[in-house]
């Protein structure tokens, strides 16, 4: 066996580990017994140094170095960089220390569910403090081996490349516009408010929908899942997605947009390209990439109107619901709705970047250390009133509302919005390459977007160095806020 | 840390990546989309490679001798000869033996699902001959290195120390007792033959009703679930077990058998000593002691007039039926009904172990070679025939009946007999020791029976060296078929 053939036997079964993990971390969040926590965490851990040892196993400096001078094709030498990217992160950090924060992460996490529940963050103070100060050491020891801050080293774990100087420049631009956008659509809106939906849906009936619109965008109950959890998200294997959601009987419509934008992740897994199954080269690029692909499905198509039309018709027949609430205009009024709030995962996409500029900022004082723990509700509350002029009642839906913080993920937060933008730049295009695709959405037929994204984003895999290569290649230009503020300004301006 | 700690570590390890694949099996029966099989089987594949490489490192010899060199308590004593004990099965084998089975065993279970659905065992001769071929190069080898018979070597995976000798010894004396017995119950009941439940019962109501049952018997469901598989098992890990059962509307009596077989097995593993929870000797001790624990529950305890006589109770009014059949009478002579049948896990308790013998000399003859695959259904029509006088009509009620040797599993039936035999003892003198357990059961009170063997047999983990040994501390004496046969008649001959 070549170097290069050892190394893909290694990263196959380090793929395959990754795969339990991503299974059991499902469970643990929808099937999983509260008593089985500990448990869990534990198994969760031994899988974590076991993967860890192996990615930083005494050979593979050498096994590395002696792959790059083999004969290898163009997808073989990209799967090498992959390689290479992740063996940096993992051998920059000590055994001890990854197993350390994956037992006290999952603790954490599994300690906020019930805590956000009985809004008491005091209860998670001490945990928490200790998840920051794991991540901060980790942090640290990157940002000096790889020559950059310790932030860019959390950043580039979830986005290639991506820097505090990149992230900073798109928000720079969002935080000058948003704020002008969100007053015109405001005031644009309040010419004719959507009227509220008020029967409640319940969660059997909002299900079914869910799961028929999942299966339109594309996923086969085959190959996926949809279950409920706390706070959705994608997890499973590009074989077997698992999505997740939650049912609010009240607001049967948020729902719905949260299971489609977990479908348009969903796509993007099931279309990485299948010979490059287990290797680092067939894996999703990066978090804003993943972002970018739920919310083209979420926010580009199934907000647009051509989407609603059709939308509309299947809540009416599906929910027996009527009225003039659930005419296509309303639900189109509903679903473009913009208000200052309090959530961010049911933000809408104007005041969503704010909410993500919040936490932005806030990750980046905890782990400098600027903020402490315990200071950080009322943090958040002063950050809300600055940058959105509200504050949260509680922590339940203030500091408490999102699960990254908490199971271990900093530097995450950034991608959402250069995901958003990214969508917005895709889709332009997209509708180019595929002019048939808003007639398709208007009859709940997503066979031309998604056709087109997996040719041009998701068949590339990590092919591309990062996301401004994968831009270049499907849009000609890299990350631009260009397309993104258009879209904004045509959708909320009117 | 001395060599003992460092092994207690080391099997800590090995026990939390065992219990993540409990986990992910139990997934792969339950909850998985079928596309996802393939991934699945190399996720099992690649965490049984590694426990495989963790439990036969390089320097375990050496570690286990030197531990027994140092001062441990009995306990440790004991948890040191159960890790020596593991380490000499699995490293007599090499590892890609152990990482082909694995994924051969998996694949073939899972052709298996579909072709039994079908009838169609052709379809399975290939990936079956290849799973009989891999447990036979597996038990040859062990045999060797043990300095014993290979099939004896199989049977001490699944019950240390129990040899062909012994399983002869008592499958000899039952079936020389077991037909004249069931003779004589069938002319018994022939006199009052049970009324036929004839009103179908739905799974919303049956599940019900077995979620009740089980949380009677002990389980709570902060830490275990209840679900539904083709074959009924028990999986997980002790702090979040795994049961399932199967539903059929047309036989819900036997459906909630099935969860009460299954939550006998369950509150063992809960039972276990928890401060012992990932070390060899903190596990259960075999098969045998398992099913004896869940014969305990399911056959001593359920199908007792006492138990029954509650048990009418709540399915008259859970279910909502009425009229002769559902009286407890009835349901007493239906639990208790002995009819000469064709499928194991539905078999009384009186032909059960005819089935048992039928797999122990078939998976023999598989092993040895004199039975080649493609002659197993016409084997397992002849034995039926000889054993029970009945022939199944098809494979699918034939050699299609049950997962084992499709998930590669060989050595294990006999244990089911031996357990069954083992139940009796130890329920004779747990009535004894618990004198109010059978008025308790007529009250659907488990409290009395839990206890005592969660103190006796639960609590006892593997401190003890083998079933005979624990036998001998919980009832005085090693396994004897006396208070089995005696149970037989007074339940059967009356």
């Amino acid at each position: 066996m070549t170097a290069y053939q050892r190394l893909e036997a290694r990263f196959a079964r380090l793929s395959h580990l990754g795969g339990a993990e991503a299974v059991l971390h499902w469970d643990s969040a929808v099937i999983m017994p509260a008593g089985g926590a500990e448990a869990r965490s534990e198994q969760l851990a031994a899988l974590a140094v076991v993967r860890h040892e192996l990615l930083t196993a005494p050979d593979m400096a050498e096994l590395l170095e002696a792959a790059a001078a083999e004969a290898l094709d163009d997808w073989q030498q990209a799967n090498l960089r992959q390689m290479r990217r992740r063996w940096r992160h993992a051998s920059a950090l000590p055994a001890d220390l990854v197993e350390a924060r994956s037992r006290c992460n999952n603790a954490c996490e599994l300690l906020w569910r019930q805590a956000r529940k009985d809004d008491d963050f005091a209860r998670l103070t001490a945990s928490l403090t200790e998840v920051v100060a794991l991540a901060r050491q980790a942090a640290d020891i990157k940002g000096e081996a790889f020559g950059c801050a310790p932030y860019d080293a959390l950043l580039d774990q979830y986005e290639s490349g991506l820097t505090v100087d990149a992230v900073d420049r798109s928000f720079t631009v969002l935080q000058d516009r948003l704020p002008g956008l969100i007053d015109a659509a405001i005031t644009c809106q309040e010419r004719q408010p959507p009227l509220v939906v008020a029967e409640p849906v319940d969660t059997a009936r909002q299900a079914a929908l869910a799961q028929e619109l999942v299966a339109a965008v594309g996923l086969s109950s085959r190959h996926g899942r949809l279950d409920i959890s706390h706070h959705p998200f994608t997890g499973g294997v590009p074989d077997d997605v698992r999505l997740t959601t939650r049912y609010d009987d009240a607001d049967p419509i948020s729902s719905l947009m949260a299971a489609l934008h977990e479908a348009g992740h969903a796509m993007y897994e099931r279309g990485l390209p299948p010979q490059w199954r287990n290797q680092p080269v067939g894996r999703a690029m990066g978090m804003a990439v993943h972002e970018s692909q739920s919310l083209i499905v979420e926010m580009q198509a199934c907000r647009s109107q051509a989407f609603v039309d059709f939308l509309a018709g299947r809540m009416r027949a599906l929910w027996d619901v009527s009225g003039p609430a659930w005419e296509a205009d309303n639900v189109g009024r509903t679903v473009r709705r913009v208000s200052r709030s309090l959530i961010r995962v049911d933000a809408d996409e104007l005041t969503y970047p704010l909410h993500v500029i919040l936490r932005y900022r806030l990750e980046r004082a905890l782990l400098s250390g600027e903020l402490a723990v315990t200071d950080l509700p009322g943090a958040w509350r002063d950050g809300m009133r600055d940058l959105l002029g509200i504050e949260p009642p509680d922590d339940r839906d203030g500091c408490l509302q999102d699960v990254h913080w908490y199971g271990g993920d900093f530097g995450y937060f950034p991608t959402y919005t250069l995901g958003a933008i990214a969508a917005a730049q895709i889709m332009a295009k997209a509708r180019v390459g595929a002019p048939e695709m808003d007639d398709a959405l208007s009859r709940g037929d997503f066979g031309p977007l998604i056709g087109w994204l997996a040719q041009n984003i998701h068949a590339r895999g990590s092919f591309p160095d990062c996301l401004d290569a994968l831009l270049i290649e499907a849009t000609g230009q890299p990350l631009s806020e260009q397309d993104y503020l258009r879209h904004l300004v045509d959708r909320y301006s009117d």
